[in-house]
């Protein structure tokens, strides 16, 4: 690419814009993975990481990716044949199921559009269809990143206890932690899913995965082979700071650094402010008289918006122009969804102009590439946050959740 | 401050946005400045900024800021008592002129209104009435930082020598070099004044002279006690890459980066981005209804605009509700036009977006403040910078400096 | 710990000094991976690869530690039940052992005193033996980290080719790569791992798998369940310069870094340098009195060296006082050698006067501690390295890995 | 230069190595110097500043190098034509010496061998002899750098006390501020002389005057020109955190840092260190064989050591043979002493062993340069540093500078 001055607008929905002073965290020499030092350094992330997942259960960090952790997650608690219900939300639900079915656990997949997230009621219909109770976990996609639609994890976990199946439910909250409420001990998660780099602002290269008692229980009897994913001896060992296999340091030095800026604004500011964000760029999308992609207005996610591109007019093309014209990384539609929508993040170290910014950036970027629209966008935006809306979004964000 | 999210907007005129890559160049360790790999550095710079300061006399780097740079061109050039000729265009000028009042000199100051920049006509009156050729010098302020007032450099030189009148010219050129087109030699400027942390893109703690033959020649009669800033030392050591004390070697690894960065972005292209910007920030405060300090058109700053708040609103107030509620940093106005103006910085490593991003900023602080205007500002901006005027930005500049 | 100041000396044998170089390339704004500048930066990276490991084949890069890469190498390669012969030559072999079995691998340990590498001969032996061939691969430890004892894989090569049986090789070459000679076309290995953390003078997060061709059709039949670790779907996206899930960025970004200074050093004068320190080192030991873990000279590690205590004397202890006096970090003994040895790395970002001070660390700590010993080591160790051995060295390694 | 493995040991008596910590506190966003978080900023150091210069009084930071300084204490103190003793004590007093003197002070510049500092009794005798009290001041290098011998600053101030004299006592600390125990209010002096990158361990870029009130009314009737350095307008902007004119903002974070290091370890323990590892030097020189240049054991500087080399042996020869072969640079001899001695720097962000291995370069290279000596030296620094010694290093110290 030609020189480019100024600051890259990387608004795809993560990895994200990783905060000076995690990049800085992280630019620190190495120390000794079995000394004191470190040992300090571990206890302290577990601290931190379970006010984030806001669970008192323990947490397993793998030197990985996200989709580590989704196959950490399947191979302690089930073993070969199994049956796991998933839910076809979107294209990263889609490549989990395609995980689990390559791991031979016989995953049923549950049909989706793509623009819902999955129906609590349906999980209740078909745990209950269950009598033999051969289902063995539901497993869900908490933000799906490819649609920008949320799942309601809070009404499917009460539709799960209304039909009291034992299924375990696992969740990936992979672009939701930390940006989107979410409780695992009171929603009764029994394994949440996660990674380093959305909500979290760090680099790719830690995944998480919280697991509650009766996941351990699972764990016992699950026989798919594992030994890196191996959450027994991973447990065993951070007891006392340590690690069975050298973990990533210099990641958790950043991870500190990015817990210690939480704490520092407080998660529930941290959710006020992606919901206020989010809000502020959907009324944009409105006032363009673009169609947002998600359909249900209480599953929109605060986390990225997915925006359908008018008919004709290839949203690929588009995205290659703001970059182009404007250095903005926006997310491109994956698979079924190629060329038809452009994603807009809106998540991690974010604030109101750098939104303002991103905004102006679509708006040129429809102008340039000459798709119909209202320019309209921007200025409803603007509208929305030059009120203070900080104290509004804080309790929609609360009630919401509750 | 409470906790912020996200980058903060750092508009003021300078300092300005560092960028990564020169923050990282100077994250290095120190290495001995009596070493061969120390001159291979020391020797790399002057040759970069030779292209920069548009000349092939001697430049002298001083560990300094700026203001350092102004007091080095006077004890360098001139005796106690000396007259030269300094004119009121704005905060900056005034301080120079005290400076050199401080020092002992003769300073005659011209009256400005700090709307206009310096009148080439008027130094072509006020030399030519000096018969005697008393006055030693005639100093400018290229870019004056507090009004967003650019004096004609060229037409100025030009009006200096339709008197044939021996006078040095010094100009100081901390806002605008490397910003705004600047021509040492080809302006016949004796003395150019400039330092690191504007269009140079470093922090503060670098000062700059560049110095035509005449004025070392000046240099040899010129009685100022003098020796951090004396020239002759310093120029003789340079020639080897030393410095007759010791330099700013971290800065220096800084200087480097951000040289190599101008080469490849293209010292032409750096000023037409310069110029696009500040075209598209003048529309959004007409567009807004608001006054631009600057009177006289061909005198705009690319490199900052000073903007009049409406009667009976406190600019500091209307920053201060900025820097709260948007985490952006305006400029103050200062002295003269405290609270009268604020100043928006669009200079440096600096694009589209971020600009975009600023105007939102000034126009939902402008509606917050309850300052009377109209929203438009943004969408003019967005107007111009979405149509592709690269080319047309280049021209126009070039025509300009002619 | 208190307060420590100037830089710690780490001197466990991996993770290694991270060199500024690389700390400064990963600290960089993240990018997005689905971009063109991403693609370029993975070939880049790709083609720097091969020249490390030596080979035209395919190499995986996974966001895990090195333990990872050892399971990848297995179950891409392998079926439930499947015989394949290890070697009991420390505590990292017998890590992988014991991982192989938790696979449900057949893996048979070949018993080893912990002085010595796998012995050429008796892989003969075993192979020729197994005439129904029913052992499906032969997997090696190039350096055991754990003893200070490198094997000879290309004797071992040799040895398996008399024999013409099929299993494949696997090597280990954690604690090698980049350090010591290795050669995977040359050598025929068929799957190579390695990881990020030692010579590559990354922090841990990088997982790698170099594959033959025979590797890769023993893929295509290989019944181990398998996702995240498949080399398939790797293979295919990394033509293009993608990955089929989140990459770990940041440490590409450090890959390439890395990988550049490799170049600029050339890999020999790296081998060269690791040779001269590693023998620095031995002299060192045998003169305070000590006794060298490794007993063939034909495998000493050129990455660390492991040092008998004198009986009595608890290395732990040792080491303790040498971090609490001496702020330096050096390897504990694993399992089976804990308490008997301690370790001195000598690998990675590292020259003569580094290897100096921690030479004098352990002479100092080994004084303060009370261990009996001859004072004589660190002038043995400046002894020879005042010498230039450069050429000396680089001829002798060459034969040696001939 | 050929491409270099590992950390370069820089071992001159100044610029010193930078810490990790102060390095990345450097690396970050610049931030408006008129805001409140700025002042913020300012008001921290100068606290932490009084602390370490051992004064109530005011301190002023120049953007400056320690030159400046120099320039400032005089400038703001004296009058064209003002009658100042000064002490030749080595280079860098010599060069104090020449500003003086073009600056138009009637320095008179005692005779020294460059061997001894300051004598106490002699500063006596010339006051006492000045019945007129013409000498308006004293101007003393605490600790020169070019030979290492520290002058006692705490005699020499009883002396001038003996005398009753007026004159002002100027002290340049650069290269013992931080290293070395200083106290600018128990000493009685009236400019104390600093810069940033010695004891405080930053890069160039900043240099520091501390006044008392005897200073500060001496400036009221000074006469020498001055505006840069003019304390008047510093000060009065200090009280509010902020400056005249631009700082430099990203120093300030490094220094920051720096006395937050300092204060973690403990200015008393900063001070023993030094006194440790100097001694520890010159028990290697003696070892060797070699001379030490500072003559006075009451006067050895704890900051670098001059080691005279045998004749017929050139020591920058020997110092390029150690910066090929050795990757370290040492302290050439200046001036007088070209050639003639190198110098050892021991201070900054150090420890005991980056002394070992710097002391082992230094015999290493003595060998490979064919220098007469004995191999003994390293061996009696190591003698010396694995016994115990901060306690006893704490109270010599205590008791020297009492």
């Amino acid at each position: 690419m030609s020189f480019r001055s100024g600051r890259h607008f990387l608004q795809i929905p993560g990895p994200t814009n990783i905060p000076d002073r995690v990049l800085r965290a992280m630019d620190s020499p190495i120390i000794d993975h079995r000394g004191q030092d470190f040992a300090r350094l571990v206890l302290d992330i577990f601290a931190g990481l379970k006010t984030v997942f806001k669970t008192s259960a323990d947490i397993i960090i793998f030197p990985s990716s996200g989709t580590g952790a989704w196959e950490a997650a399947l191979v302690n608690t089930l073993s070969p044949g199994d049956k796991v219900l998933m839910f076809e939300t979107g294209h990263f639900a889609t490549l989990w199921f395609q995980m689990a079915t390559q791991l031979g656990i016989a995953a049923e997949f549950v049909p989706g559009d793509w623009r819902h997230g999955v129906d609590p009621e349906q999980v209740e219909n078909l745990l209950s269809a269950d009598r033999g109770h051969i289902i063995k976990a539901v497993a869900v996609v908490h933000n799906e990143t490819s649609t920008g639609v949320t799942s309601r994890i809070g009404e499917i976990r009460k539709a799960m206890d209304r039909t009291a199946h034992p299924a375990l439910l696992m969740v990936d909250t992979i672009s939701s932690l930390a940006s989107i409420d979410y409780r695992h001990d009171e929603w009764g998660v029994d394994v949440t899913v996660a990674c380093s780099q959305k909500g979290l602002m760090l680099p790719p290269g830690l995944g998480f995965n919280a697991v509650s008692a009766k996941a351990r229980a699972a764990a016992k009897t699950a026989r798919m082979p594992k030994s890196y994913w191996n959450w027994n001896e991973m447990i065993a060992n951070n007891k006392s700071g340590f690690f069975p296999y050298t973990p990533a340091t210099n990641m958790l030095f950043g991870l500190r650094e990015a817990l210690l800026m939480m704490q520092e604004e407080g998660l529930d500011n941290v959710f006020a402010r992606h919901a206020r964000l989010s809000e502020a760029t959907r009324r944009a999308v409105r006032a363009w008289g673009l169609e947002i992609l998600c359909l249900n207005p209480e599953e929109y996610s605060n986390v990225l918006t997915a925006v359908l591109m008018p008919e004709g007019h290839d949203a690929d093309r588009f995205r290659e122009l703001v970059l182009q014209r404007f250095d903005m990384s926006l997310g491109t539609g994956l698979t079924k969804l190629k060329g038809r929508v452009f994603r807009i993040g809106h998540l991690g170290d974010f604030n109101e102009l750098m939104l303002a910014g991103s905004l102006c950036g679509v708006e040129m970027g429809l102008t340039a590439a000459g798709v119909p629209h209202k320019n309209g966008g921007v200025l409803a935006a603007l509208d929305y946050l030059s009120a203070d809306n900080t104290m509004r979004e804080t309790s929609r964000i609360t009630a919401r959740s509750a």
